[in-house]
């Protein structure tokens, strides 16, 4: 048998052949593979479901994030699927696979996370699977929700025209990754060395150790009566989650450099650590920002909404993706994103 | 803080801990933790989650499980539960782990099986997540299913007087389980000595590396017009199981050793290895048949049924859980099922 080994097609390109040739066939299935969620027919109602895991020493390193937050970070990033598909999460499964290095009392301590963000967010947790691991740990959370059958949004309703708006700001958990990693390394178990170090960077850590969903985008989103034409949430960077929406609705796009939101902490770490912003804002995962485009006529509607900013507009197919920089010149978006296998 | 094992608590004792307080606030959850899945109200129907995960060395050996078998089993397992819920399954969603010793045929592979489970099942695979793994094969799947409102069946409904039922044959899976580990050292990859080893063995082999969901069973079920009071499906042994359907349902029961059900290739296996074939039965895991109380009056409507035996009946609480034994002593039944804990 042929051996290609996984990082030369990477988790998109396996996920794509892996799936290849699947089609629904039954009734209740609306949407299967290719979105943040899967969607399901429950008559008016649409049933959303998505997973996740997280594997220690790739997805999280318990050197410096505490379990209670890797619960909740854990929770959260399931909620944001939901969110993603303009639904409410309403369940969330839990499977977890556990060596003997941990106590019951440090299973409580991540379970404690868990159930602090389903109660954030207003999510029951309704059944999981605990098992012995030999080496590590393993998290592997479902989350389910529903929408009203209208209110779904896909990744591949982006129309020419469209603009493109992200909520919060980018590139803030990067950078807190960027520093948990180096006082990791500098302080070498030196708590009161890192803390200094963590001074005046709270929100940097907190966006990496504490990531919240948009959930109350997507509720203002509502109240405000505009339904995007597609959504995303960004886990593995802007330019990738650009990339994933111009494929699925066949566009082009321009994002405005100068206008991606970022924050002073994430531009003042950038600095210290001689790394261009404008690159970790677009390729910085685990924002669990939302990223959404919306139709000109919702132009009006759009703008008092907070914490929402306009970074560019939905262009022809032909156009590809491009970002357009601070001196004018057009740069071709890529893929640089958080890709587990190209690490 | 505290250190307590996870093994002093056990796999259930651990869930009990950390689930302890949780209960469902959305108005769209029936019913969250302590049954084969979850129930969530969609109206007239009600819609079915489970989730299990399976890790390298815990739960398989790639030295004898094929990785397609493994994908196939993986599904199963999950597709079992909805139908232990008496629910037909409708969707699954997989997430990965894999590490760099994988290559994408071999992911190929797994894959295949899951998809053939999917096909044989009906069930549409609808999402999941992979990604790198410093260490081994990790595979945790969510199965959705759904059941007409009052079609539903907990593990929580058994009544004093009704009669215990039990499909296809026990302790199969886990004599298939014991050969294949004797072959695996005996053998020691000579093939032709293991294939050799197996002839005459293969139902026994069979049952352990493609088990099947008895969906056959609920369909029966229903076509005869039974609702079962109680049911569950039996992964951790038929012991284990009637416990967990005598406390959810606050009873006793009396189960007939000579009632049980056995495979003449399970019960010369048994001989072969000098073990107690109503230990096996009792005991040994992974048989994924269906255990279901049912009322007295529906008696004339199970006789009929093909691959049904009826082992025993529901008692009061007070008589506790007795096995009867040829002889007609009664022993005190105890979970010594599959426990990835205790292992």
């Amino acid at each position: 048998m042929n051996r290609t080994e996984i990082q030369t097609l990477g988790e998109f390109g396996l996920i794509d052949r892996l799936t290849s040739g699947i089609t629904p066939k039954d009734s209740t299935t609306i949407k299967g593979i290719g979105d943040d969620a899967a969607v399901l027919d429950h008559k008016s109602y649409r049933t959303l479901v998505t997973t996740d895991i997280l594997l220690e020493g790739v997805h999280f390193n318990l050197e410096y994030v505490p379990l209670r937050h890797l619960g909740y970070k854990s929770a959260v990033v399931n909620i944001s699927d939901i969110c993603a598909m303009n639904g409410r999460p309403t369940q969330l499964v839990v499977a977890l696979g556990i060596s003997k290095r941990f106590s019951v009392e440090d299973i409580e301590e991540l379970y404690s996370g868990i159930r602090i963000a389903c109660e954030r967010y207003g999510v029951d947790l309704v059944g999981g699977d605990t098992t012995a691991s030999l080496t590590g740990l393993t998290i592997s959370i479902t989350c389910i929700g529903e929408a009203k059958k209208d209110d779904v949004v896909y990744r591949s309703g982006a129309q020419v025209n469209d603009i493109i708006c992200c909520t919060g700001n980018l590139g803030a958990a990067y950078m807190g990754l960027q520093l948990l990693e180096r006082e990791r390394i500098a302080s070498a178990g030196d708590n009161e060395q890192a803390q200094k170090a963590f001074e005046g960077k709270e929100y940097i850590l907190e966006r990496q150790l504490k990531p919240e969903a948009r959930r109350d985008i997507v509720l203002k989103l509502g109240e405000a009566g505009i339904r995007p034409t597609s959504m995303i949430d960004i886990s593995d960077g802007l330019s990738s989650e650009l990339l994933h929406i111009c494929k699925a609705s066949g566009v082009g796009c321009s994002v405005y450099a100068d206008k991606l939101p970022i924050d002073y902490e994430t531009a003042a770490m950038a600095e210290e650590l001689n790394m261009d912003v404008v690159t970790c804002a677009l390729n910085g995962g685990e924002d669990y920002e939302l990223l959404f485009t919306i139709s000109q006529k919702d132009y009006d509607k759009i703008l008092p909404l907070e914490d929402v900013s306009l970074i560019g507009y939905i262009q022809k197919a032909e156009y590809g993706c491009n970002l357009v920089t601070r001196s004018g010149n057009e740069i071709k978006l890529k893929a640089q994103g958080f890709d587990a296998y190209s690490e």
